[in-house]
């Protein structure tokens, strides 16, 4: 019987020992082709390719349509993070490399309904640590339709995700010591508090009414919430990208919500988006982005386009962009995002 | 009978200027958005969605995996054409914008077997006609096996391709007078020819062996071979990529296929893969695209991993990269590439 919990005891070490080298190994993004063999590797690979189909299965099932967009813009696919744009000579004009395709699928709402498109996201961000990368996969849908609308989509991408890789990857999980169990019980609709809601439940940290919240804030919010993805929603305006939504009955807050997810934390960005001219031209020329822009040489021009098109077209409309690797740290319970992917690219690891 | 045989050649008429007018329409980049109103636009992108929801539908169905490749990479990612690669300053490190993953999914066939990307490919090309953009949809696809499964894999994708436009986006292919017909006769297996054999059909126009194939060329061998899809295999080495495997009984051509499609040109580069390290290593160094990098200030130390990788891996693989925008001119019928997606970039049309 001893010897029996001991060989038991001794198992369990070595299964610990490998997750825990697992995830240690794909840690390191310096020759990073080095660990292309290694079972780790191959599990993360499937694991991503099955998040990835479980998002499409959610929009081709709800008949979103895919728009393949640009990734060399002006600054209207680059304001996203003003602070970390990649620029580029673009035959002697200034481009920058895509942060977000948000503005080019919203201007597809009114006429196709619903759609969505998966690609690179560009941040020039020098910190080679475990939470930033300088490209990852976002995954953007938008649509014409509200607030309410817009958490369900939400949610269905989601669930639609994590019961895709349940479905096909359950070794691939248990390779990383996933407990399956935590996964299976996400289920919609998620627990959802306000921004006001939540700087409450954070006044004895400090925070207050304005404040953005911080990574261990959210961290926070999860844990009090019951360690679950958890909508926080209707932030202040002035906090928030300059095209989200008024509220009608609160100006001063925008009808957004961000996922966070334990784990991985802020998953998705999302908001009814502002579609009047004359709102839009005002809100885009007042913002902390803009006054940015501008003084890192960009100009109202990049906006001609996208202004203008809201002169003779706008409609409600509403989206989101969910930031892959987030999620895969939230369902391979890891801390660190260079262990979500193949190839994560920080300053370190350009192949 | 007279009145309605006018009144038949006048809607007949008003369709035709409609077809015109569509093509016409999309042929324009600059204010592009003030296209996206247009039917012909919504057309086009809900083709351009269904043929790459029929690619993946074959990837899926045949067990391929989905891999997240860089954008910004070394040289290893932007070496397909040394000529056009876009420049990057990567925090004081020279980075390119990515023409193919290729060498990112070639080094995963030994564990994964088969994989899979669609993303954006790169080109410097400040020409903005009917022929190029700077950045367009790549379908790419590496497996382990050889030049006979590689052929297979093109045909069942391309065919997937089709068929799910065929069966999903009727109506928008007749808006454009799409001979659905056309499409319907499109089977496996395609016509295949060697080059040798494409160069003997072209020696009245003065093509010699060892000369790349141009435009007008491969428009002849389609009209001479049925106006057909048609594969061009067995090129000479010295006028292909480095790493396509030498022929075994002729080592003057590599097994590498070209496939050539009516109206939209050539749409596929495929070949089975050199992985044997002194070979690569001798025909990078000896290549031509190695001594133009070199010029541009490249070097070496940019395929480091690459050839490393090589040194204790390596097993036959094959694969290629399927120009969606090609694809969709022959579907469509226009020689105009603009005219295939909703936002084509090229010097322009930068939005």
């Amino acid at each position: 019987m001893w010897v029996l919990e001991t060989q038991i005891s001794e198992i369990r070490k070595i299964s610990e020992n490998n997750i825990a080298m697992s995830f240690a190994l794909l840690r390191n993004t310096t020759d990073r082709y080095k660990l292309l063999s290694t079972p780790a590797m191959h599990a993360v690979i499937k694991i991503e390719s099955s998040l990835l189909r479980g998002a499409r299965k959610y929009f081709e099932e709800n008949n979103f349509i895919e728009v393949a967009v640009p990734h060399i813009t002006k600054a209207t696919g680059s304001c996203e993070n003003v602070a970390t744009m990649f620029e580029l000579d673009y035959f002697e004009l200034k481009g920058y490399l895509s942060q977000t395709a948000q503005l080019y699928l919203e201007v597809l709402t009114p006429f196709l309904g619903r759609v969505w498109c998966i690609g690179p996201s560009f941040r020039a961000e020098p910190r080679a640590d475990e939470r930033h990368l300088t490209e990852f996969t976002l995954v953007e849908l938008e649509f014409a339709g509200d607030f309410a609308e817009l958490l369900a989509h939400i949610e269905g991408t989601l669930c639609s995700m994590i019961n895709t890789v349940l479905k096909e990857r359950e070794g691939e999980l248990l390779l990383f010591g996933v407990d399956v169990e935590r996964l299976r019980k996400i289920k919609k609709p998620f627990e959802k508090i306000t921004y006001t809601e939540a700087v409450g439940l954070l006044t004895e940290y400090g925070v207050k009414w304005g404040d953005d919240l911080k990574s261990h804030e959210e961290k926070t919010i999860i844990q009090m919430m019951g360690n679950q993805p958890i909508f926080v929603t209707h932030f202040p305006k002035a906090i928030k990208f300059f095209n989200m939504r008024e509220n009608d009955e609160n100006p001063a807050i925008v009808n957004s919500a961000d996922l966070l997810l334990p784990i991985g934390g802020e998953a998705v960005g999302a908001a009814e988006r502002e579609y009047k001219y004359d709102k839009l031209r005002e809100r885009l020329v007042s913002s902390t982005m803009f006054h940015q822009l501008i003084k890192k040489g960009g100009s109202i021009k990049d906006f001609d386009w996208y202004l203008d098109f809201y002169k003779t077209h706008g409609s409600l409309h509403s989206g989101c962009g969910i930031g892959l690797n987030r999620v895969t740290q939230f369902v391979l319970g890891t801390d660190d995002i260079r262990a979500t992917t193949a190839f994560p690219l920080n300053r370190e690891s350009i192949l």
